[in-house]
């Protein structure tokens, strides 16, 4: 490999050659990368959290993970049938212990029936998850189980991104990446993602008959990201937390349908909705529901996960991507694509399976599953009004409500000279804005830049998961944050 | 976008318009993606294992999955020690029951202790995984726990191979594939690799002083793919099972620093080592102890998994990925693209810590465990010897001795009618052969021309983990195959 001469003079003066692999010889695509949710402001939480550990004084006790929606690991308990049958799985030999539910032993049994070697140990047969639950998954809305593939979380859907996002998209030089989520598919699409979501914004403003409000714009912006011929919906959305109407889907699916656009449906929220007389109705149904010549023929795929909604299950990677419409010949690529990582990780398919088939209302366990359940989604209502109201209190923050999914996105008003500081600092003013208020209380949260806001306006995403009080004290704290950091700067 | 006339004709016949995504319209390249061991003889195995579910008659009972190195699911039981912490860790109710050893509970406590929220349901706080574990491992040679990155299986490595195999690749039109497998490179380097591969091929023959014999181009065909500016090392080597001596890894090491090459070394087989005077030298241990100016400067990432050795936990899909002298700014772009997919399994996080810190012999479950493990190996190193033997009885076949992995590569000879047949059907000779015999015996084992082999030498990778006694029944089927196929084609 040829080496620049900044390399080999770098290199003599060392006394050591040049790396063969360095950010010159790397693919070149990698660095176009962006992440919004584990960019630098993460990694400064992260060495935040080994100061603290070391003992180095700083004005608070914890740095608190506001920034990601991870219920477990903000105190959220597992529901116990899910975890009964994993671990009767995980350990056949407790099927014998008399600590565990009829139903939950007679659950793990079919599962492992279902398991090469009657074990989570051995790969699913088919790399597309194992039958038994691509069957039930298939079972809700169609008869069609080889629709259905099994994933590793949100990693399976970046299949479809292989396949789609990236197709023409690499004609455009966009990356390859193992996400098809909005923000890389926004960092790694750069400047041709960005004026085509401002071409298709406004398009969408007069299709979904939308106000153009700062509220719709940034539910709009929250809940889309067009590429060259696929279009990603959030539903809830992400980051906002809007919960689309029945009326809006169809708007969505006609939309697409004219435009010949593939359409991929994020709808890993579905079990989160908060607001009163919101409901989620997912894609695909509605799809069917429309009726030619839509349902025969709109190509979709629709992710859900076992990471959010009541069960907030994120470390098990457990998911699944459905497909209607898709050509039945791409359809077999996606099958050989996923057969070359040999499975999703088993633990994660069990998992599914309890998700997509929870216990039914004859189940011993049925009445404390319910009880769970319940109880973790009412608490994320009660947080989520919460969040509107404290945040609406403070002067020079307003959030919409959070009427689905698990963040707020509230616009922060930043002064003049605050801007200025940042653009001096070569920060994004909400990126200085997260980053002063995570070195001052601890709060880690997203700048509304990582996500894309209308220019001149700042937000940030900040999960709804703590614990009640807890976070009643923490959207305090941080409405005092920014009453002081604006103080500072006027 | 538009459409062929094939295309629009055929839509307007169906009274459908064209679909969106179709083989023309997706990635182009993604066509390009080959993957032997889940190839369509798989794809034919399945539809056999269906077609004897439904009852239909078959010359036999059930379908040998020879082709894929997946122990627990051809009977292989998990290790007890093993089983028990995770079921612990999933469901921490356990920890007071007396049915579990103490070091399991303080095993699975220590695990609970470093996982967010205390709870495998969590993404791991860092995107690399559990710092716990990664200080578990990064201990065993280095401190610097930051080197070693925990992975899904084998597919975290394709992080490493979308910083260094697609780099240069991009360049020459290679494909984005979420594996660095030796088989996916080669399919996605296409011809450009099989040059390369050939131009390499001799050199090391020379530089490894090997005796050019069957034998060692069978070895060295099998432990090597050579990609633009990296080389791939699997010890021990899968197809051909054979264990590199330390002389052999020392000159590679010395290779690829002379040519400027990132070293790949794939040590997933670590643990199946079974011929009597070999043993596994692991590249970084070898390049750490050759000193200047290899030990400072020579890159390397190592790759391990919980899927192989003697705990077989592919379902799992636990793995790490450790690189050594990697640049650090190129580390920060892999740390940026592990952080998009959350992060790995946490159950297979898990799995990992108990495979790299095992029961130390003053634990009460140390005897059970070692037990357990010596004999799984004891169990496979006898397999590994019959399979040889029985393979080189029979005419036409000839094996090498499976020194080390869980396969076996014979040579097979195919009567020239074979191969004119095989032609005509527009199949690799021994693609021809593997799917005979799938279909007259249900045996389902790889063709050698998915992995590379000699120009007019054909070959089959066959695992050695059906039980003993079914792989004598699977080894004498094959064989009388293999002579009732010669005699039909003589």
């Amino acid at each position: 490999m040829a080496l620049s001469t900044g390399d080999q003079s770098q290199a003599v003066r060392n006394g050591l050659r040049a790396k063969v692999l360095t950010l010159h010889s790397m693919n070149p695509r990698v660095r176009q990368v962006e992440y919004a949710v584990r960019g630098p402001i993460v990694q400064r939480a992260l060495e935040l959290e080994q100061e603290l550990c070391q003992g180095v004084k700083k004005p608070f006790t914890e740095v608190i993970r506001a920034n990601i929606g991870d219920a477990q690991a903000m105190g959220q308990r597992p529901i116990t049938f899910l975890r009964q049958v994993l671990a009767l799985c995980v350990n056949p030999d407790l099927l014998t212990s008399p600590s565990f539910p009829d139903d939950a032993k007679k659950r793990a049994e079919r599962i492992l029936q279902a398991c090469g070697g009657h074990s989570l140990g051995a790969y699913s047969g088919q790399p597309s998850g194992i039958q038994l639950i691509r069957e039930e998954r298939g079972g809700r809305y169609i008869e069609r189980p080889n629709n259905v593939f099994l994933s590793t979380g949100a990693s399976t859907p970046s299949v479809v991104g292989l396949l789609v996002g990236w197709a023409r998209a690499t004609r455009h030089g966009v990356a390859p990446s193992p996400s098809p989520s909005t923000t890389l598919t926004r960092g790694t699409l750069g400047r041709r993602w960005r004026s085509l979501q401002v071409d298709y914004y406004l398009a969408r403003e007069r299709l979904l008959g939308l106000d153009v409000s700062e509220a719709s714009r940034c539910a709009v912006q929250g809940a889309w990201a067009l590429a060259t011929f696929v279009a990603v919906c959030h539903q809830p959305g992400n980051p906002t937390g809007q919960v689309q109407t029945r009326e809006c889907i169809e708007a969505v699916i006609r939309f697409a349908f004219e435009e010949r656009l593939f359409l991929l449906a994020d709808e890993v929220y579905q079990d989160n909705v908060y607001a009163a007389g919101s409901q989620f109705h997912s894609f695909k149904k509605v799809l069917m529901e429309m009726g030619p010549p839509y349902a025969g023929q709109q190509e979709l795929a629709s992710f859900h996960s076992t990471s959010k909604g009541y069960m907030g299950e994120c470390g098990f990677r457990g998911g699944y991507v459905e497909v209607v419409n898709m050509d039945a010949a791409v359809q077999q690529q996606m099958l050989k694509l996923m057969s070359v990582r040999l499975c999703p990780p088993v633990p994660g398919q069990a998992l599914l399976d309890l998700v997509v088939s929870p216990p039914a209302p004859t189940d011993p366990s049925f009445a404390q599953f319910q009880a769970e359940r319940q109880a973790v989604l009412a608490e994320l209502a009660a947080k989520a009004k919460l969040t509107e109201q404290v945040f609406n209190k403070a002067p020079g923050i307003s959030c919409n409500p959070v009427q689905g999914a698990m963040y707020s996105f509230p616009r922060v008003q930043l002064p003049p000279r605050a801007v200025e500081r940042a653009q001096e600092l070569g920060l994004a003013p909400d990126m200085f804005f997260c980053l002063r208020l995570l070195e001052e209380t601890g709060i880690c949260v997203v700048p509304g830049s990582g996500f894309g806001q209308r220019e001149g306006t700042y937000h940030f995403r900040m999960t709804i998961l703590p614990p009640l009080e807890k976070l009643r004290l923490l959207l305090e704290k941080l409405s005092r944050f920014h009453a002081k950091f604006t103080l500072e700067y006027s």
